[in-house]
């Protein structure tokens, strides 16, 4: 379980008064709040804090088109024109923050996306806690043979078996030598034996593996949050990532319903064709035979292009 | 006056009922919201929104810090702990909305800040107003003789009632060809004559000068937003961008009042030697003579030095 | 003309004299050097400095995908694959520093991309020149009818001398008056009147309307520059920033030539289909019949869809 | 050795011959361009690439600035005085490129400077090589008594045996069981058993532990890159950051002299007084007697203003 008793018990006192606040709410997302949506075998997604709802994109979109608007455009339909023409400034309007926690590796891509604000858990200053990812067994997956990148089957047999053993062995092993450096009681945070020092916490770190889990504070606005989840929602993502960015989207959902339909059509769905692509596609349309030998393209651009496009030949 | 009988009405609605939620709320900033805090002739500052408050900068460096601080520090003593030491990412965990009406020309200023989220109402879509700055005799400086960029004395007599005639009747003037470069009537947007088709909008607002006022939503976290205030609440800042910083500094200390009191002793009142002013304050503190010949900096940095200091010789 | 005598001057002596480097050198930018590009009536485009070229884009992705890539991937299929897939980080391995005189109304614009740095002539410091932007004959467009933000067709005999006359005057108005409030002589920056202390520079400018010119240094990674020619060189585009953007893509054509083959073949020229549009395509293509009443469109997305299929019915 | 034959040919290569440029050009950083700079046991830092000296932050500030400045303000003076009073963004006007490599957890600290660009070797696409690091004795600190981010004294005889035994075997022991899990051999990267299908790269990786080197370009502004220097060199630093950030200060002397000067003068050895810690500097100048119990400051302000002034009771 990824939340103990403690915070379980903080989480109920929060919800169990509420405040009274002019800021616009949005319902469904209330009921969201503090709550931990479990992601992997010990991560979490928790909602803390949220600013502005659809509205709040159509206020700042009127502002900056002014007067005269307000009559032509219902607040769906200009939502869905500004996803689709790119303007993405009143996007960046509303804003959430997450609590995450996450094995180190997946926090390694995450923070990639800079124009975020972060207050990670110090491994400087505190210890960790013994949790580390082992895959589920359908998520074991072996390396793919054509895309250097990518997951081909799951790993099956002795060869899973053995995986899982070796994940498993290392990841205990590095967390006790991690206690024993810190000359510290895994139990109680007692010291072992009273006459050594203790490695200092920011070398003892070094010694845990990737897939131990970290946890953070996540302020993000909506647009630069669409942003992430294009990418890190996409099929081309890693699984570990992916989870994660199912679960806000979901959140997403409830609390800007607009914008996320408008996500959904206008990026998450949508196809992008190159120019020659483009070109392809209007000869099909006027019933001409077109093949990849004489498209142009190559085969690997022929292959994206009829797998977005949804065609089998 | 800055805001029509219209907009008026409008505050008053959101200020009618107020909604439940379980997110933290300032009770004195809540008081605040949606009013127009009037500065300059015709611009005002208006909080919108608000995510956070206090406890939230300790909530996220807690997290970034671990279990083990909660009973060492009290909130204030943190929130000054980590003013004093520049740990500046909790404080990216509060955000706050503001709608601005400014002149264009400290429009132009204030958007060189860039970790910000804008929304500008646009000339290219919509008219604008007939609002422009004109200064108030006191603040009708003269050039400073000194400093390039500072300003002297007030102007007075003829020379002031010159230069605000000439202001005025440029203003008055530029507004009227704008009009009807537009082919529209002032009063009601109606067409001055049929047969003319009327510049586009996006070319006739550049006959409008600097001084006329323009309107965003700005949103910005708590401390980019000290930044902000650091520099154009300073002395040293044109008086027309401070007198906006100054409005916003008494939200902060509604907003956030620890980390206010923190920015104030720590940033905006708190001085910066350098390694050889230092050494100067070192030996003045020994007792030992110094005067700006002997003490290796140059005029201008001593009696910078001095100033900030507050020392008198 | 854009550039005085003296600074046609400086401009040869720089390049009169080569050095020599072991970084990369793009030799058909470097002919480019510091030399003004003309744009609209007094501003202009000056490449100041550079860093990288194709090959530091691919060097980065090789980094980041590490050894065994080099045999496959040539250098222009690689640079392809990475603009396709949005992979944007390797270019931003790419820098470029421009010079730009321009338009202050477009500098306002301008500036709304974020992800740069910039230093502005300030007039709050300095005197800015006589310098303002009359759109030539073919540019004074009148207003659109069915676009708020857009251009119709170009103004006729006497309205378009009005206008002509009305921005002429007023420009030449408002100079003269910024002078006097300054208290400055027009030829040679003398007092005009001893008697009289002259406005503080930091106020006089903003009797100086939006068509007045002034100048920046702009440096921008290649990433962000293309993202600003998207937006920037688009037909949506108003027609005074397009043609800057017009001149930065000649610019980079000669700077990234795989890059910007890359750019227009998957950015400016490609198509981005929503789901919705991507089912209607796929009818078509399968010879079914669809209009717009049947497709699920509006009569908006509709036309937009046919516009950049380039198909007609 | 950090850098194996090939590389070393390939750098050979690209300083054997020089290019002709028109751009600015620094002699001192030219000899070090490419050449790896240690750091660790198998880290480094290269130079790649560079734009801009300090004529160039000069050249940006009197844009600015505007004419009339030329004469007055020597260079180095002119850079002292915007470091002085924190007009950074002419030093923005500089951007260098480094290719270094450095401990995973080093890395995590890094990326928490998000003004800048980096492309990471990915682990996700590629193997990872068998370096890790081990800290050198000298550096093998105790956890500090009484700051829990800090360090305390060097670990010895036995305790500090037994650690490092710990970290060399845990990292041999993962890195085995990394490859095993690969299904490849340590010498060939050829398959171990042709019946296995070896684990996804993207998931064999969490068994590596936070020691081990990865590598990236990062390429950063020079405002940016002293700011990281500022927090990075400083003494609070972790040693494994601060030996990086003492070698990219020693780039820094060389490419920008004068900047280097004033960076040191003005940020490195500055001292920051709060408004509470000046009036007791005041005081003591004027011979007034002012203790801890009497200064109103509590005992750790105290004590770190003492420290920051030099100053021993």
């Amino acid at each position: 379980m990824s939340i103990n008793q403690a915070q379980q018990k903080e989480i109920a006192e929060l919800k169990s008064t509420a405040n009274q606040t002019f800021r616009p709410v949005v319902k469904d997302l209330e009921e969201l709040l503090y709550e931990p949506i479990e992601v992997l075998d010990h991560g979490f997604v928790r909602v803390i804090d949220y600013m502005g709802d659809d509205a709040a994109v159509v206020q700042a979109a009127r502002v900056s088109y002014g007067r005269g608007t307000k009559q032509i455009s219902q607040d769906r339909g200009l939502i869905r024109y500004l996803m689709r023409h790119w303007h993405t400034t009143p996007f960046e309007m509303c804003e959430i923050k997450l609590h995450i926690k996450l094995p180190i590796f997946i926090a390694r891509q995450w923070i990639r996306h800079r124009t975020a604000n972060v207050n990670e858990y110090s491994a400087r200053y505190s210890i960790l806690d013994k949790e580390f990812y082992i895959p589920a067994a359908a998520n074991l997956a072996a390396q793919a043979d054509n895309n250097r990148q990518g997951r081909g089957d799951v790993l099956e047999g002795q060869e899973a078996h053995d995986v899982l053993e070796m994940l498993k062995e290392d990841s205990e092993r590095n967390y006790t030598n991690y206690m024993k450096m810190l000359n510290l009681n895994d139990t109680d945070d007692s010291k072992i034996d009273e006459s050594k020092q203790g490695l200092a916490r920011e070398l003892a770190r070094m010694n845990l593996s990737l897939n131990y889990y970290t946890q953070w504070y996540w302020k993000i606005d909506l647009n630069n949050l669409l942003h992430f989840l294009m990418l890190r929602a996409d099929s081309h993502a890693q699984y570990e990532i992916r989870v994660y960015a199912d679960a806000i989207l979901k959140i997403v959902e409830k609390w800007v319903p607009f914008t996320y339909e408008a996500f959904i059509d206008y990026r998450m769905h949508s196809v992008n064709l190159s120019k020659q692509m483009r070109d392809v596609i209007v000869k099909m349309i006027k019933g001409e035979e077109v093949n990849q030998a004489t498209s142009g393209l190559s085969a690997r651009e022929w292959d994206e292009m009829m797998t977005k496009m949804g065609i089998t030949n």
